[in-house]
């Protein structure tokens, strides 16, 4: 199965560490990062603003990332992404990280569909249908598990 | 004059960069954090939510670094801060970074008080006399030049 | 079980993101930082020059969090960390992330032991003896799985 | 004067603070990525490996930046690069941030190039004139002030 979307991200210094390859909490950012682009590219925004005055968005419940070979300064990854379940409130995504022809990472990231009160309270609630409906080749799920 | 202040700061892997040493922007996010345990010392807070809604904050003006020697994965530095300047709605610390006997860096910043509104719009407003008060061994000027 | 170690982390402004809470990639910042801290107190290093010329360190091979509640600016927020198993070339941690009397995340993180070349090149090599004698209350695995 | 160079960037969700805006540290950072996009439109690279083992790169002196106006999640800001002064050892350049027709911030950067020894050590050295020949539109400066 093709990706649903690939993101190509530029190494930048500020990415590595004294080890000389990138640091491995940045490839949280660059999953985040891939994510948002792909939501643009379904015309879908992470964070919207509500006519009643909430936000809603979508925070994280878990991420996770396996790494089999480093990224350094400068180089060019690619990162294709793939929505892998659709449950009433919650998204899964998977992520495969590659330098030239090399998977150097894999991960993935479960996230939340959320209404953020003025308060900075917030509470999850049903993904709506417009959303999902952009994303018609994924198979859907019933539950959040 | 001794400083106002003195904030002790370990050096993380995640700030150093693969020249060894650690990444030069993160001088800025110390001289920040440096100057939150400032307020603190003076039980003063970085951010406050106002009765109306409004929360009151300090955004930055303008912020500078110069380099004398690197800081390494760590190391323990010390950073020294002074108010060097209280305007009517603006405040300059200067900061000194030390490691060991020997300086590293020194910077200054220049923040502005502000009330931020619930759309995100913020305008500059005077600094309370209740926050100054705290700071009576510092010169007073009148106008934020 | 008790933790094997307890790292206290105060939250910075510059963790925090829009949503006015932590920037999920940092909360694996913090586990490294959880974890150099737990090496220090067992008096090792995690990154030590060879008398070859090498550099022996720490790679991470997966990293994985799951969150719970949110953590804001100013928390002090309390760190547990727990090997959970000593493999020939590879160890294992878990995190479990606290305010107040609240978990707010858990984590795991493995990690596999490297000599690097100066050509930045690395390979795994065995934990040597001397480390883990400094882990005598965790159980042994002889295997990487 | 046109700009040298001018390096677009994406405002990422982890580029942001509580405040709902750009945490003002990482604007050194978009600095240092304009930089090395100038660099590699002039097919200059940053860092370079020496044949006797050395390294040789651009370790930063000083680095000021004025902030005039936030910059959001997912704005699209502009930055615009000039080299105002090359001296014997020191590069400085000037940036202008801009969103739409908006300047939003202006900053200087000041870097020395050097060489960096294995032991980590590192002294300045004169630019090579391979380098400064790709600059001919620039004033030179005949000392580093």
């Amino acid at each position: 199965m093709p990706p649903q979307f690939t993101f190509h991200r530029r190494i930048r210094f500020s990415d590595t560490d004294m080890a000389g390859i990138v640091h491995f909490a940045n490839f949280y950012r660059f999953m985040e990062e891939a994510e948002h682009e792909m939501f643009r590219s379904l015309d879908a925004r992470i964070v919207e603003d509500q006519p009643d005055g909430s936000v809603v968005g979508w925070p994280r419940v878990r991420a996770s990332c396996s790494f089999e070979a480093p990224a350094r300064y400068d180089d060019l990854i690619a990162i294709d992404i793939w929505i892998t379940r659709i449950g009433v409130k919650s998204l899964t995504m998977s992520f495969k990280f590659r330098l030239g022809q090399t998977q150097i990472a894999h991960g993935e990231l479960k996230t939340v569909f959320c209404r953020f009160q003025r308060d900075g309270k917030f509470e999850s609630i049903p993904i709506p249908a417009e959303f999902t409906d952009k994303l018609t080749e994924c198979p859907r799920a019933t539950d959040d598990e």
